[in-house]
């Protein structure tokens, strides 16, 4: 058995990384490639470093030739363009995995408030089901619909959802400042993504309302049982991959690191592509660089009450394509660590 | 009219920024030069990038043979190596600016509790000059000894002290996520430090008990008449200069972000290397890189109800070598910015 | 006594560069900066790290203006576009330093060649002065046009033009390897300068007949008296600024390393801006970087008879901005290095 | 079948890719990894992105205990270490693949004045394969010892070898311009690969004599059947890893581009690593990155009649640890590409 794949929008970075992975998978086999620029080229064009890799020749997008061709879609469309394409691939019965936010939120108020635009299928808001395995690996294997999650809120969300809902921090104290490479920002020109505006010019972008937030709230309200409001700070690090998140809670009672290495070590346990670190390791962007994997630091500061959970993953990998390939081992029943059981790659 | 400087430690990155920028003050004439490691050579053979200007052979460190020829000595030693030659050098009769953490602080048990070693000096504490000279001119004009702040604490100190003191804050809940390139981890080969181990690798350090926290506590203590306990969290980013400090604080009272930015103009009118920015507009490493200013950025999340005030200097300069001249100026009262009025280089 | 200086075509990284270093200039004054794009607009918003340099708004180009503000123009627009303005300024009787290829050349047929499009102003050719004031100070002082060099043949000239005419080698055989920092290719947004495309992406680029060519054949031509043809390929560095050219020449006869240096020193005494360095030094990016200076490395490989000439500069300051700067100051008869008198910054 | 494998000198980069690649080996069982540094501790200490892979703890090296380990041993050791271990390991009857220099080259002689010091087993050189399968497969198969070729002459052999000894170029007048990431340099601590030093710091280096320049000349000399020079310039590259060597011969006779692409492609035919690009399209080193693939890239100057053949190879991949890896699957007749059949990751 092999899963007949199409990748939709297969010109950016996210586009390339789920080629790049498909192409080793043991049961995915690639029959459909859309791009509206490179219709009818190779994809080594657009992406040199996949010439090895045998692909089907670009194609415009025709949702009729993508159902023809496929048992599954990975949509790496840009926000608002992916849902207008989603429905008629479910109807016509097909799964798929989004990899837009165009799924991702539950309340069709939310996203008009965030995204500046009417949703066209907010019914299929109850139906989608938010792809981070760790939290609902068992909807996702029955999704048609995975929304596969944000790269800042899929590290904010591994490091904060177990504390939710268990009186164990004031849900109310939430700080994060997040960290991103630059490949997070996509592969269209501009100026603000040059090398030379970029390498020594470390800074902060949409320090307030960055559209993650609605996502990230949604679901640790989800995990808590109730509304969270939480302080985001994004950054862009002079580097092509990797996230690193500092949150910051309060823990309701003073117990010491060793209980808090515990107790997540206690959640993450059997989770193959999360790992706690020991009391005292820290994280690193370069440590999970081309892996799936998330790996979270623990720290406690007894002078001022804060509790320091790290979290680093690959933006392009957990972030967003490898993520999307371990709901897609979800989907069809495979071990979920299926063609992404190799390590991070360094230096 | 010129002074006769002396600079102790001349071979790491300070010590080069502090020759490069004295190299084309107006009044300065570097007189003396100490390296024990390049004793009898020439500068240039440790610092390349500076061939093209004219100062003495290294010396071993001799206070005597420094006492001779200089009217005003630069440290530029390690902690705990400056502590050993300044006393001397005050007592006849020589003026000290020391870059170290040696003589910033106030209080003895302080400093042996944050750097593990008895003080052998602790009598110069309460006449050592704090020299952000923003806070502290008039009394850096007069000091025999001038303790430059240390590279995150000034770009701390810049965006918090306005805050304290005021009830404008409230001033336990203080958040500081701060960012530094590589020079500020010194130029002593070691493992971490290397071009693989950083590049692609942006990462956490030290996120409990930085040395730099009682220097900013003391300091924001003072600003506010009382004792403040920060929440500091440092990064290394790969890039050789520059630090973002993203601090949060809680206003008591809802206020509009254009009061804010009204009142930081208020407190830094006449600052020449001070600016802050246009309401919506963030700072950058890269827009200070080389330069001897400090910008702050400011933001309101009505969300939430932080306040965020993101700074950003280069590290070698206002947060080291620039700011040290900054003082010497200050004590020879020249004007604030001669040999330091350059715009910073981009990219 | 001031320049009143107008700068066409501001918003690029040269015409950023022109900016930053006449903020300093002891006897510049900006009064007049061209942008279509920023017109109206003040140029921080394009330059932020200029905010600190007082200079009047952008304007749209509109030569009649540009011509009642200035004496002196410097054109940093593209190729093909200063042709069409600098025969106007000039008719006004002003000066003008152009910093594209529009004027270095001496044939109107290999232009049109190389450039693929017929030059309007064909008789400016001979009286444009080439400006590299290491070769040509004298016709420089004296000049109304002066065609700054590109960035790469400042480098190539610098190193190889001492060796022409004079039976040192065989002008036959001349090899040229050089690579470039990210700001040489423009802050036009493109995919391939993107900083995720760059970083970890060393590559070629225009391997067969780059337009730098035909204006380093005409000047090393000149100096040696005859027609030369040089293998020249360049490549693209993931660095910000900084070109190093490796080139390569064979002796007509065997000397001794020793023989050269002394041979290049002879030649450069007295050069402010170029630096034979000592036999076995070998000349790095970031040892010039800021600076208007060239260093000059020199290794002999007595197994194959090969004699290397390493030069460095940095392609914004020595390969474009300072040297225009230095062929203002010929202009105007003051100290070349005026205003240029820096040294590089490092790290 | 597995084949038990130990690896000497785990803790370097190179070491660490080797640990890296064949923990997704499908034939491969590490069963011995050696570090004096780091003996008695987990491997992931100092190699914290392989906290996923499974490995033994290291050890001090001891050859008994390696011999009772391991089938096959990959030496990871550095220069002039190998050499005393080698033959003990051959003597025991374990077949051994070797990543330093100690056997590469088949002349004592050579070997003494290129390393500056007398080899200890001298009668294993006339044993010793060289490890570049493209050219030595068969040998390879059969070999005990396997001498893995250094990075820069895997990328240079595989550009020039094609064209050695059939006339088609003229053998005395080889130029090669290469370029290198840092990690090329290794992970001991030194000044000179510090970050600070490194970024915006591109420069030459061993411009003369470099150490593989015997490995290449040897194996140029075979291919062509006599004796070559080549002239080789070394330079290293602000990024982590990757090739680029820019190869320039004189053709003997004027032959379109479109006649060496074809010829190139005959001669790679079916080589799975290595592949020769369109006419017009250049190599990149991120297109080959964390891959075991070789690209080369023609073209050819019709002005100056010289050919340029350019490469690129990942330096710890095909340059190193990959290419170790190719060859044991030739020794133990497996598909050169098991293990090994992953795309280049990117960005």
């Amino acid at each position: 058995m092999t899963i007949a794949i199409g990748v939709l929008g297969a010109t950016g970075y996210t586009g390339g990384e789920l080629i790049r992975l498909l192409a080793t998978h043991p049961k995915a086999r690639i029959t459909h490639v859309t791009s509206e620029r490179f219709a009818g080229r190779p994809l080594s064009e657009v992406h040199p470093h996949l010439r090895s890799v045998k692909t089907p020749l670009c194609q415009a997008l025709d949702p009729e030739a993508v159902v023809d061709d496929c048992d599954l879609v990975f949509c790496a469309l840009p926000h608002l363009a992916s849902m207008k394409v989603v429905p008629t691939l479910l109807e016509k019965g097909r799964r798929v995995i989004d990899l837009s936010a165009d799924f991702r939120l539950k309340d069709a108020k939310v996203f008009e408030k965030w995204y500046g635009a009417a949703h066209p299928a907010p019914e299929l808001f109850s139906e989608a089901v938010y792809g981070l395995p760790e939290l609902y690996r068992e909807q996702v294997a029955g999704a048609r619909l995975v929304a596969n999650p944000g790269c800042y809120p899929t590290s904010v969300l591994l490091a904060l959802t177990p504390l939710m809902g268990k009186n164990l921090i004031d849900e109310d104290w939430i700080v994060i400042d997040s960290k991103s490479g630059v490949s997070g920002a996509g592969r269209s020109p501009a100026q603000e993504t040059l090398f030379a505006e970029v390498a020594e010019g470390f800074k902060p972008y949409k320090v307030v309302g960055h559209r993650h937030i609605p996502e990230m709230e949604q679901e640790l309200g989800i995990a808590g049982g109730g509304k969270v409001r939480i302080r985001f700070t994004p950054h862009l690090i002079p580097q092509n991959r990797g996230i690193l998140s500092t949150c910051l809670v309060r823990p309701t009672k003073v117990r010491k690191l060793s209980w808090w290495v515990d107790f997540y070590r206690d959640r993450y346990r059997g989770e193959e592509f999360v790992q706690v670190l020991d009391a005292g390791v820290m994280p690193a962007t370069n440590h999970v660089r081309g892996s799936n994997r998330c790996e979270l630091g623990l720290a406690y500061d007894d002078r001022t009450g804060w509790l320091l959970v790290l979290a680093t993953i690959d933006n392009l990998v957990k972030g967003a394509a490898g993520q999307a390939i371990q709901n897609m081992n979800c989907m069809w029943g495979m071990e979920e660590s299926t063609g992404l059981d190799f390590a991070p790659i360094f230096p």
